[in-house]
């Protein structure tokens, strides 16, 4: 049944190393991924929040580019790092990590916070 | 600017030949991704209609298996021929293709009509 409440891409594109874009591959793409998947997984979530690789999103400049769905929120300069507070605060507390956000998404307008992640467990 | 009107993702996992779940990419998933980047081009929507391959999207036993962003409407058993009409209908027309809807997706409840593709043009 497939029905995730998020769904998030990590760009893992990659490019030859003398490209100018640069590559989502090159910057870490693989592990933002791999620590996503693994901290998901540690929070008892990954059935309810899907992490996916995924090709080139057209950000590189931005890259590790990383979006969630199903708002559609894009993050940009991701790191190995950031990944608990992205979990923590947007994932599963539906409130947007200002500090990571790309530049000019205006299907978001002002919107900064959206559903919490029901887990089915009491509040 | 990151800011599609609809986000196509088509998984391209690939398995060992003798794997019993078998794999999107053995059942043509990069033919149904290219096929559909080249027809979104034809039409002159790729700008707004963003189509990516992913890794396992965990639907293998419906492979070739499409996700559509935002709805998060899943499609399976896709192939190079269901390409035309999952854009004209669906990332266009708005209106799901029933005949390829994955079985119980209950986040759909009856919606099987979302919003036509703005394409900025008049109507």
């Amino acid at each position: 049944m497939p029905s995730f409440q998020r769904h998030v891409f990590v760009c893992i594109n990659e490019r030859a190393a003398d490209h100018p874009k640069g590559s989502c591959k090159a910057r870490g793409g693989v592990e933002v991924r791999d620590k996503l998947k693994a901290e998901l997984a540690a929070r008892g979530v990954s059935k309810i929040v899907r992490a996916n690789n995924a090709g080139c999103l057209d950000q590189c400049e931005c890259g590790v580019s990383v979006v969630v769905y199903p708002e559609q929120v894009w993050y940009g300069n991701v790191t190995v790092d950031d990944i608990p507070e992205l979990i923590d605060k947007h994932l599963i507390g539906g409130e947007v990590v200002d500090r990571l956000l790309m530049k000019n998404q205006p299907h978001l307008g002002e919107q900064r916070q959206f559903p919490k992640l029901d887990t089915g467990k009491p509040k």
